[in-house]
């Protein structure tokens, strides 16, 4: 039975501050940082949280692979649109900037789209959707990541994992926030099957010679994940178009890298990768008091709708994990023991131990 | 064996044009109408072409349900956006006028956003989509329809196919057209399989209860499409999700219908299908020439990389969908012997009888 240690958000986030603060990056760039990191562990998205602290981010500044200082620049901008260089720094860093800008055009034009180049992994996508929620405004975010998916009749990793974030606003309703991978899982459920020893489920993955396999370890070595869909019967080409289409936006569009060009790390270039962002400003189009009361029906029409059997609930994407936000601001974030454990050693190892101490155990 | 009958597209052109135009049409909806139909039947995706003829547009003409002359008018328009009534009109001629205002005004300002309401089925996504691409502008189209698909956890059909269109152009090579629906599959090809009396897929379709089945008559007849991804352990939600992304894009930022609203002809009010326009000047983040070169390599990756067992070719996002347009230009358009049929049925009873003739048969 995995045992988690439960830790109080604000304490991880200030010893996350004083992390990377350690390695170089500055105040600024550190609180960025820990409101990305601990948005996803808030929202339940462990995957992309505090557990990536060292080997995403940590150990690749101290490598020198990333940069501790991001100095994102402007490469062209137009009144609507704009092109940065990440400058090989934090991606959480140039995201937030890119996406704040967005919102700027947005608010001036109706709409702003800006792409970042020579950048790093940025964490959930969704995080920067979101923050255009409170402008009346729809956000997106892509991205492109290092190759795990496979391209239809294909057999070996060339694309990411390539995520799409939506964020919609509401009115009495949540938001309607869409955060997903174009890949069926992302490779850390596999893991988690291959740890324990278990087969996954047949159409997440396939093997060195592309065939369908239930082996989490043939997936892992040499094999690929599968898009969203699956095999050909089941229209996996539609998540492989996808995922291409993340590609195109974030790497090509940006001029960063693409496919399994991303994340080489070769001759010192950094990941290279590129990230998409767009602001939509709904006044544009309708007032967005009207939008969002719409947004609210239409909510209510999907969930009022009648369930399958077994079930009890239909969800709207972001539901779940504000469900988890509003549990984990008040319990506390769960954190598995190994997780726990390796924090420990890793930060020990950096010189700036990990202190925060637990308010709570859970066994589930 | 399936016996079709080989047509000359441009003798099908010219009875549409006559078609719509004998309806009330005027000439140049017309020529628009038959050039959106027939770009479908060329590129092989024949559900969305000449079949609908008379039981998507002309019936619903001659009922009053569609109005012959579509009135499209601006409701609000800002430099980047426009939100246009369609009319209750042809979703075609309301649809080409929307995308021609996109790029124009991702001309001036880089971007261009049109959305449409009060609208009807406007054929192929994709033929939107890909109208941006000789101005060297990425294009997207996006639109939601009648309700077919059912949310993960739900039973009915709530929400529609709701497909999503985005074209790029590349340099020597193809273009990218993705044109996808959100669904596993069209509710045409579960009606194919019923015809055969065949099971369906698992994992297409579920009954009235909510559960997977592979009787399509359980489908046809109360139950529902699946969203793409299929059930929840391969993660159907995010098609889920990404349907409803497209019915908040067209649906509600159009303040049109939206889920099981679209297409109720309640109270002579037309189907009110809300559509989704965009176009982003590529040249407003890099010159068009370095990314279609980039674009150029990009295609060239994923075709040259290995392949699974079994298969010999990688396909790009409307690939085979180009090949099918090079060779039904010069073969002809392949249409069902009963298609055929049926065209010479219902539009004789129209009193404008189907008068192309075939140029050549095949048995497939």
């Amino acid at each position: 039975m995995p045992k988690y240690f439960l830790y109080q958000h604000t304490q991880l986030k200030d010893y996350i501050i004083a992390y990377f603060n350690f390695l170089g990056v500055p105040r600024t760039d550190s609180e960025t940082i820990a409101e990305v990191l601990l948005e996803a562990d808030l929202r339940g998205v462990s995957s992309h949280g505090i557990i990536r602290l060292n080997t995403y981010y940590g150990n690749r500044i101290v490598a020198g692979d990333i940069k501790a200082i991001t100095n994102v620049t402007n490469v062209h901008e137009t009144a609507t649109t704009l092109l940065l260089d990440g400058g090989n720094g934090m991606g959480h860093v140039a995201g937030k900037h890119a996406m704040q800008k967005c919102i700027e055009k947005a608010g001036t034009t109706g709409l702003g789209m800006v792409t970042v180049r020579n950048s790093n992994h940025y964490g959930i996508a969704g995080y920067y959707a979101m923050m255009a929620i409170p402008y009346d405004m729809i956000g997106i975010s892509y991205t492109n990541s290092l190759p795990l998916v496979a391209p239809t009749y294909g057999r070996t990793a060339i694309l990411g994992t390539n995520p799409i974030a939506v964020a919609v606003p509401a009115g009495s309703q949540r938001p309607y926030v869409l955060d997903m991978a174009t890949s069926i899982v992302p490779i850390g459920r596999v893991t988690v099957y291959d740890k324990a020893g278990q087969p996954i489920p047949e159409g997440w993955g396939i093997n060195t010679e592309g065939n369908v396999t239930t082996s989490p370890a043939d997936v892992l070595h040499g094999g690929a994940l599968m898009p969203l869909g699956g095999i050909d019967l089941m229209r996996g080409y539609k998540g492989y178009g996808l995922a291409m289409m993340v590609d195109i936006f974030s790497g090509i569009l940006s001029g960063s890298a693409y496919a399994n060009l991303v994340a080489r790390w070769e001759e010192g270039e950094g990941a290279k990768v590129g990230h998409f962002f767009m602001a939509v400003d709904i006044n544009a189009f309708r007032p967005a008091q009207a939008f969002k009361q719409d947004m609210d029906d239409y909510i209510q029409l999907l969930k009022n709708a009648p369930k399958a059997a077994g079930q009890e609930r239909i969800y709207i994407p972001g539901e779940k994990e504000d469900e988890n936000y509003a549990r984990n601001i008040s319990n506390g974030i769960p954190l598995l023991e190994e997780v726990v454990a390796s924090l420990q050693r890793d930060c020990a190892a950096k010189g700036f131990p990990f202190t925060p101490e637990p308010v709570g155990i859970i066994e589930d």
